[in-house]
């Protein structure tokens, strides 16, 4: 059984991370990473599908044990990968989506540097700022803030591996070209360094 | 407009390789590079269609002036890849299809570092065997040249930046792996290392 691959997708405000991510769970080879957390559940999570909603205490002594992939901290309550659980997953030949900003992209590559990093982008910065002002359901201050968290990402892309534009109505286009990074991934000589000997041998 | 990829495909005997190119030429966006030869035309062949056939001279000249990307010499005549043309077809956007040996592969790499090596190879050495068995078209001593050529060819895949394997009846899946390899390759970061500048700037 050939190994999954671990899937790390990052997108600012208004590059439809989620439509695009949920095409790929369409298909049974994906399967979303559940974070774990220490804060507590809003009405209507479930544990285990949500998060995993789990103790500072327990967090804290994953960490100690090298049992995260990555981990943040945000506003006193910590969120992070399990990461027996991405192995289980990548073990049955799954392919594991983690949907994580720039900072933990990077914690997991420099973790697990056969994971592939993507990042998905509006088509321009011009056509993101649309997007956000035309969900029109925040203050102008806060669309500001977006946009300038946006832009401190977008310069973040050269430590990715691959970048995947979502043009408009297009995100099963921008699907597709997530699909073909894992097939193309599949098939490069890193991931098959055996190649010679292992067709010899069959 | 964005270049096209220059695409080098190798595949031992039994490999499909001919299969599976006819699908990738199907679509318009793919071209094949028609090779200059110093040999005489056999009846029925074509100039620019088959080969373009160029006296000793020529090519000699050509070799010189830096203006064949790869050639190669085999039983006193010419063979290689005119780069002008390579250059026009990939300017356009348009992807070119290289189908050439290992030691060719090899050179154009070093030539075009910007080129993508695929090497087809049959699901495994067996079944390359029975094909080319089950063809009944030649001798043992012919077959077994052939599957020794292949051995040695495969023992170049390292070299190689993908493999994809061309299964009993799924040629049509190779040439999507392949496709999947091009569209990648246009996403990835090394062929978009101005990606944040371009984005902010658009």
């Amino acid at each position: 059984m050939k190994k999954g691959i671990l899937l790390v997708i990052s997108g600012p405000a208004g590059s439809g991370k989620g439509t695009v991510n949920a095409h790929l769970l369409e298909r049974d080879d994906f399967v979303y990473s559940v974070s774990a957390t220490t804060r507590a559940p809003r009405p209507g999570e479930v544990d285990g599908v949500n998060y995993h909603f789990i103790s500072k205490e327990e967090f804290l002594h994953r960490i100690e044990h090298g049992d995260m992939l990555e981990y943040t901290e945000y506003c006193g309550n910590y969120y992070g990968t399990p990461l027996k659980e991405a192995e289980e997953v990548l073990a049955s030949g799954k392919n594991l989506i983690l949907e994580i900003e720039v900072e933990g992209a990077r914690n997991v590559k420099a973790r697990y540097p056969d994971a592939v990093l993507v990042m998905l982008l509006p088509p321009s910065y011009s056509v993101q700022e649309q997007r956000l002002r035309g969900r029109g359901t925040e203050t102008e201050e806060k669309i500001l803030e977006r946009l300038a968290r946006a832009k401190e990402e977008i310069l973040c892309a050269p430590a990715y591996d691959y970048v995947v534009y979502n043009r408009d109505g297009c995100d099963t286009e921008a699907a597709e070209d997530i699909l073909a990074i894992v097939t193309s991934e599949k098939c490069s000589l890193r991931r098959n360094p055996t190649v010679a000997e292992d067709y010899l041998n069959a």
